[in-house]
């Protein structure tokens, strides 16, 4: 399968998939491919392509040209750090990157005499952002790079705090932990390559004038 | 809770841990607290506390001194590059880390005048072996990092092979690729700290004991 004169859209796989869809399809993208995928990850209708691919790929996937339009959390896009343009804020996926500590522990994260010996530990799935939150802050970070289950890590003392993304902030709660500090707001972008590697501006122009016009009407609907 | 004087052991959540639950149950641990532990990652029994991670982040525990000793394939102990010793192998979750190429592109892959220029693409989950072992031929890899779903990123283009595990080969054929070189063999291991963090060196020998000899009855079965 060719992508040829087409556009391409990476979207993220996993928990936005189907409001990205929605959103597409407010917009009158043709989404039927999307529909009746079959579990293929890469699909093409009449006009348009779609790669479906992890989060963190969307980036990859948008960077390198093989994409012209990708959706992605701000919290993928800070933590990558790859050449991408962000072109729109869909709003979708609200929520927002803090450092969290356990409870009764929340003035002593950023007293910086108590770290002066072994550095703060912070266990992240974001490394990157973590790391430049503590340094922005005049705090030596030693980042624990984990994949998984971040509470779990400050609980049986792993680090001294988290830096990970918080919803309604229940699992933080159930592992007895605040939040000291807000990083970030977080919520899903449409992303652009920064190099023209295909002539295709004016189908990129004309999606993005769709998206924004569905994304003022949700955000006027709510 | 508290792990205190017992052994602390990282369990790899996913596909291979009912299989190490199993050996562990064969080298007569207490893995009761495993059965019973009702989406808790961190259990205690009397003697032996078990901390579930992702197969990445059991490296972490270990190398930390969180945990005495962990369960985890080979590929993540090369591709973390963390500080952890080998201590037994296994057997479990035998697969193999290759080099795949597209069908026809078999010969190719490693004509080194082909990529002179640009350097061969190379899509990986696994970014540091990769790079590695093309260095190790005298190639400059560019190396994409995926999260998910290599084969796509090769099928669409975004690289020339790719670097990934390969068990039955049937994923590869699906994607109409087949493998150009096998890297090295894998299977889950028993890795220790390199520093002894805490004094119970007599309950780790004691365990590796047992565990070598369940080890050694299952290999004696197959």
């Amino acid at each position: 399968m060719d992508v040829g004169d087409r556009l391409c859209i990476c979207l993220p796989s996993g928990r936005m998939l189907d409001e990205v869809i929605g959103l597409l399809e407010m917009a009158s993208f043709d989404v039927e491919p999307l529909r009746s995928r079959d579990r293929e990850l890469f699909v093409c209708g009449k006009e348009v392509c779609y790669v479906i691919a992890k989060p963190f790929d969307v980036v990859v996937y948008v960077s390198s040209g093989m994409a012209d339009l990708g959706f992605v959390g701000s919290d993928v896009i800070a933590e990558r750090g790859l050449p991408v343009v962000e072109l729109l804020d869909t709003g979708l996926g609200f929520c927002r990157m803090v450092v969290a500590v356990k409870r009764g522990e929340e003035d002593r994260i950023f007293d910086l005499s108590l770290y002066r010996n072994r550095g703060l530990r912070v266990a992240s799935k974001y490394p990157n952002v973590a790391r430049k939150h503590f340094a922005s802050r005049g705090l030596h970070a030693q980042v624990v790079e984990v994949s998984g289950s971040v509470e779990l890590a400050c609980r049986v003392g792993l680090s001294d705090c988290i830096v990970d993304l918080v919803q309604s902030g229940r699992t933080l709660a159930q592992n007895d932990l605040v939040e000291a500090e807000t990083i970030f707001p977080v919520s899903t972008r449409v992303i652009g390559g920064p190099v023209k590697v295909r002539t295709k501006d004016h189908l990129v122009l004309e999606a993005l004038k769709a998206l924004e016009s569905a994304v003022g009407h949700l955000k006027g609907v709510k």
